[in-house]
C-alpha cells in the first residue's frame, strides 16, 4: 500500500514516545514531557537524522489532537462548575491574564521582538497548565486540599477566558491593529455567539446524544459525538472563529448531558492517540541552535513566568479573600505555562503573525516551568512560614485587618439571598437579551439571500427589509417579552429596597409603583435602540418601522400568555438539562 | 490553521455517516452498510456534488482504517480458540476457499476478464464476513445454537487462510506469474515467518504489556499498543509482506496478553473511528455508471457467491460428520462476502494490477449479499425439511450411513488418547525447527553486513562464512537438541506400537530399541541437508563443515543439559502465556 512512509512516522513516533514516557513515569515526571523529549528526539534537528518522512500529514493530525485535547476540555468543564466557581478564581484569573499579557508584552518589547511577537509572547504567559496541575497535585497526594480546589476554579475561569484571548489574537493578527473599539466589539460578538450556542446547543445536543445511546452501540454514539464535534467545529469556522474555540464549546456543550461519563470513556483513547501526536510534533519543531541562540530570553521569561504568576495569582486569592498561607500556594499552584500556550503559539504560527523563534521559546520555557512545579508547590508552605516570620508586624496586621474587613462588608443573611436573587434575575435578562441580538443578527446575515428568495413575491427593498426586520422582532417576542417581565420583577425589588417609608413618606407607594414601571419601559426602550442600531443594515424606513411596532405590538398583546408559555417550556427544558446527574457509565 | 479542509471533510463524512447509520439501525441494517451508503451519498459520483475534498488524506486513514479492522480481529482470534476448532471448520473453511476462488476465476474467465481481474474476484469471493454473521446471529438471537459455533469455527480458519490469500496474492502481483514451486515457497516462508513471529511475540510482547500497565495509565498502554501495533506492521512491510498480516499477527500475539480486555476497551473507539473512515472511502469509490454497466456480471458472481458457499460450506461440514440441518444452516449463513473482500481488492488496485471495475463489483456484491444474510439463516431450517422431504429415501439412508461410519472410524479411548499426544510432539517438533530455519535464514540476511563488520579480525571469506554459519548453529542448538529429544520419544512411542512381539518374537527389544535410535538420527541427518539447502548463500567449505561439525557436537556433550534447562525455561514462560486466564478489565 502507498502509505508505508506515513505508516512508518506513527510507528517512530508512537514506539519512541512509547519508550520516553515510560522512562519519564519512571522519574516521576509528566508524560506529556516525555511526548515533547520523543519529539525532540526523533525530529530533524537533531542528529542522527530526521526520522518523520510524512510531515504534513503528522501536522494535520497534529490539528486534531488539539482539536480532541479542547473537546476534552470542554467536557470537562461544564457550566455548573462555573457557576460554583467562587469570587477568589475569578479575581486571580483575571488578574493573572492581565498582569501575564502585560509583563511578556513588556519583555518582548525590552528585547526587541515586533509588536506582534511581543502580544503573543503575552497571550502565551497568560494560561496555566490544567494537565500539568493537575498531573502535580495528583502526584503530591494534595488534590483535595482548599487551595487545590481555588486552582482548579482559576483553572475554569482561564479557559473560558483563554477562549477569549485565541479569538481576540485572531482577529488582531487579521486586522493587524489593537484598538479598544475593535476589541470591545470582538468580545462582544464572541460572547453572544457562545451563550447563543451554548444555549441552543444545551437544548438539542444532550437530547440528540439521549436518542442515540438508546441503541446501545458504541460505535454510533462515538460516530454521533465526533460527527457533532467536527461539524460544529466547521461551523465556527465559516464565522471566523478559531476550530480550537469550536471543540472547547460543543465539549462544554455535551458536558451537560447525561451520557457524558460513556462519551469521556469513548474519546479518552481517540483523544490519547492525536494529543501524542501534537506533543510530539511540538518537539519535532525545536531546533537545539535556536535554543542555544534564545537562551537568555528564555531565562528571562521562565523567571517571568514563575514570579509574575505566584504575584498576580497569589494576590487575586488575596484579594478575594484568602489568608496568605493559601494565597501563596494558590501562586506557585499556578507558575507554569502549558498546552494552551502551544495552541497559541501554534495560532501565531499558521496565521503567518508571529516569528519562527517564539514556539520554540514558548516550548522551552513550558518544559523548564513544567519542571519546576512540584518543587513549587512543596516550596509554599515553607515559604510563606519564612516570609510571614519576615515581616515586619505592623505590615502582618494590616493584612490581618483587611480579611476582617472583607468579611464584614461582604452581605449576610438577607442581603446575601437578595444580592443573588438580583444577579439570577440580570442572567435571564442577559441571557434573553443575547439570543434576541442573535436573531437580528442571523436576520441581517441571511438578508441577501431571503431578498433573492422573496423577489418574486415583494420587488420593493424596503418592504423587504421590514419583513425580515418584522420576523426577527416575531421571533424575537416570546424573548423580549421575557426579559420585560424579570426587568419588571427587578425594578419592583430595586423599588422595594430603594424607597423606604422614612425617605418618601406618605408617597412610598406610589413612587414604588412609578419606579417599577418606568424602569422597564426604560429598558425596553433603550434595547429597541442598541437592536435597531445592531441591524443597521436590514432596518426599514421610519413609517414602515410604526407598522411593524404596532403589528407586532398586536401580536405580542393577542399572544401573550402563549409566548410566555413556550419561553417556560424552553427554560424549564434547559434548566432539567443542566439539573440532571449523570448516568453512570454502564448504560 | 490550514487544516480546515480537511476538518470539514471529517465533519461531512461523521455527520453523514452518524445519520445514515441510526437511519439504517433503525430499519435492522448492518451498521457496515449505513457507512458505505454514507460514503455513496457524499462521493464524487452522485447528485449533488462531490463534498470531500481532502481525498488523500482520507485514504491515508482509511488505511490506517484497515490496520485497526485486521488489529482487532487478530486480537479476536487468539491461538486457542484455533487449536480447539474441530475439524469441521478446517475441512469447510478449506472447501469454500477453494472453491470460491475456482467459482470466481471461471467467472472472470467468462467475462473475457484478464487472468489477475479473475484471479482477485476468486480471492474477493473466498472469504466470508466475520462483521455481518455476527451481527446476523446477534439480531436473531441464534449465537449460541450448536451451527453458530460452527460458523464462528469456519470464520477463525478462514481468517488465517485469508492472510494467506493475501500474501500470495501479493507475490503474484508482483512477479506476475503463478507458479506452483513459488506458491509452495510463498506458503512456506509465510507458514515460517508467522511461527517465528508467534512464538517470540508471544515470549516477548504480553510480559512488555504487563510491565506497561503496572503504571495504570491508559494513555500509556494505548501509546505502547499503538507503537507496538505500527513497528510491527512496519517490520512486516521491510520484510515485502502486506501491512494487513503484520497487524493481524501482532493482533493474535497481544490476545495471549493478561491485558486483553483492556486493551480491547482501549482500541476499540480508534478502531470505530477510522473503520467508519474506512467504509465511507469504499462508498466514496463507487460509481453508479460502473455498477449499471456491471449489472449483469453483479447478479451472476451474487448469485454465485450464495450457491458456492453454500454448497462448499454446507458440504464441509456434512463431511466432517454433521447432520444435514446444521451443514445446510452452516453454509447459509456463510453466504456473503465483506470486510476481507474490500481489503483484497483494495490491494490489488494499490498494487495497480486489477481493472477498476473490480472494487464497485466486489462492493455492490458485498452490500446484496449481506442484505440477503439474515433471510437466508432464517430460510435454512424451512429448506432443510424440505430438501429431506423431496430427498428419495435410499439417498438418505446412504446420507445417514456416512455418519455412522465416520463415527465408527474415530480413535476412541487409547487411541484417541495416542493420536493427541503424537499430534502434540509433531507440532513441537515443527515449532522448534521453525525457529531453527529462522536463525539461519537471519544469519543469511545479514551475512553482508557481519562479513563487513567482521573484515577488520578476518580477511578470508570462507572463515568469515564458517563463523556465521557457527554462530547460527550454536544459537539454534537448544532448538535442535529439543527437537532430537521430541523425534526420540516419538520413535520409541512408534516402535511400541509398530513392534508387537507376536510378529519380532524374541527380537522384539532390540528391534524397537534400534528404530527408536534410528528414526531422530535420519531425520536430524535430513534436517541438517535441508538446513544445508536453505542457507546455501552462508554453507562454508567442506573442510570448515566438518570442523564446525566437530565443535558443535563438544559444545553441545559439554552444555546438553544447561541447554535443556534453557529450553525448558523458554516453553514454559510460553505455554503460562498462552495458558494464562485474563484479568477482568478493572486493572
Amino acid at each position: 500500500m502507498h502509505a508505508i512512509s506515513f505508516i512508518q512516522d506513527l510507528a517512530v513516533i508512537m514506539l519512541v514516545a512509547g519508550v520516553v514516557t515510560v522512562l519519564f513515569h519512571r522519574f516521576k515526571q509528566p508524560v506529556v514531557l516525555g511526548y515533547i523529549v520523543a519529539g525532540f528526539i526523533i525530529g530533524p534537528h537533531t542528529p542522527p537524522f530526521g526520522l518523520i518522512h510524512d510531515g504534513e500529514t503528522i501536522k494535520t493530525l497534529a490539528e486534531l489532537g488539539v482539536i480532541f485535547l479542547m473537546f476534552c476540555l470542554g467536557l470537562e468543564f461544564s457550566l455548573r462548575k462555573l457557576f460554583k466557581v467562587g469570587a477568589t478564581a475569578f479575581i486571580a484569573a483575571f488578574l493573572e491574564i492581565v498582569l501575564m499579557i502585560w509583563i511578556g508584552y513588556e519583555i518582548g518589547r525590552w528585547f526587541d521582538w515586533n509588536t506582534m511577537d511581543s502580544l503573543f509572547l503575552g497571550a502565551i504567559l497568560a494560561i496555566s497548565s490544567t494537565t500539568i496541575i493537575v498531573k502535580a497535585l495528583n502526584d503530591l497526594k494534595m488534590k483535595n486540599e482548599r487551595f487545590a480546589q481555588l486552582i482548579f476554579g482559576v483553572l475554569i475561569v482561564e479557559d473560558i477566558l483563554g477562549i477569549g484571548i485565541i479569538a481576540l489574537l485572531s482577529s488582531i493578527a487579521v486586522s493587524g491593529t489593537v484598538s479598544s473599539g475593535e476589541v470591545f466589539s470582538t468580545v462582544g460578538k464572541l460572547s453572544l455567539f457562545m451563550i447563543v450556542a451554548l444555549v441552543v446547543g444545551i437544548l438539542l445536543v444532550p437530547r440528540l446524544l439521549a436518542y442515540v445511546a438508546k441503541f446501545e452501540s458504541n460505535e454510533m454514539l462515538l460516530i454521533t459525538v465526533l460527527g457533532l464535534c467536527f461539524g460544529f467545529c466547521l461551523l465556527v469556522v465559516k464565522l471566523e472563529y478559531s476550530m480550537v474555540l469550536g471543540a472547547f464549546l460543543i465539549g462544554a456543550i455535551m458536558a451537560e448531558s447525561r451520557q457524558l461519563l460513556k462519551i469521556e470513556r469513548l474519546i479518552e483513547p481517540v483523544r490519547d492517540l492525536f494529543s501524542a501526536i501534537f506533543f510530539v510534533a511540538i518537539g519535532l519543531m525545536l531546533d537545539p541552535m535556536i535554543l542555544l541562540q534564545y537562551a537568555w530570553p528564555i531565562a528571562v521569561i521562565t523567571v517571568a513566568v514563575v514570579l509574575g504568576k505566584m504575584l498576580s495569582c497569589g494576590l487575586g486569592a488575596f484579594i478575594a479573600g484568602n489568608d496568605g498561607r493559601t494565597s501563596l500556594r494558590v501562586g506557585m499552584g499556578l507558575s507554569q505555562i502549558g498546552e494552551f500556550s502551544f495552541i497559541i503559539a501554534a495560532l501565531g504560527m499558521t496565521l503567518q503573525v508571529t516569528s519562527n523563534f517564539l514556539y520554540p521559546v514558548a516550548v522551552a520555557v513550558s518544559v523548564i516551568t513544567t519542571l519546576l512545579t512540584p518543587y513549587l508547590i512543596r516550596a509554599a508552605d515553607p515559604l510563606s512560614i519564612k516570609l510571614s516570620a519576615a515581616m515586619p508586624q505592623r505590615l502582618g496586621r494590616v493584612f490581618g485587618m483587611y480579611g476582617e474587613w472583607l468579611r464584614s462588608i461582604q452581605p449576610q443573611g438577607e442581603g446575601a439571598m437578595l444580592a443573588s436573587m438580583i444577579r439570577r434575575i440580570l442572567l435571564q435578562v442577559g441571557v434573553n437579551l443575547a439570543l434576541v441580538i442573535a436573531i437580528f443578527f442571523a436576520g441581517a446575515f441571511f438578508a441577501g439571500r431571503l431578498s433573492i428568495w422573496m423577489q418574486e413575491w415583494i420587488s420593493d427593498p424596503s418592504w423587504q427589509k421590514a419583513l425580515i426586520w418584522g420576523g426577527a422582532l416575531l421571533v424575537s417576542l416570546p424573548f423580549l417579552i421575557a426579559a420585560y417581565r424579570k426587568l419588571k420583577a427587578l425594578s419592583m425589588l430595586l423599588a422595594e429596597m430603594g424607597v423606604k417609608p422614612e425617605m418618601a413618606g406618605r408617597h412610598t407607594q406610589r413612587v414604588r409603583r412609578v419606579i417599577a414601571e418606568v424602569i422597564p419601559i426604560i429598558s425596553l426602550l433603550v434595547i429597541f435602540l442598541l437592536l435597531a442600531a445592531l441591524s443597521a443594515s436590514i432596518l426599514p424606513t421610519n413609517k414602515l418601522l410604526v407598522l411593524i411596532a404596532v403589528v407586532a405590538a398586536v401580536v405580542a398583546a393577542l399572544l401573550w400568555r402563549w409566548f410566555i408559555r413556550v419561553h417556560t417550556r424552553m427554560q424549564v427544558a434547559l434548566l432539567e438539562t443542566l439539573d440532571n446527574h449523570k448516568e453512570p457509565s454502564g448504560h
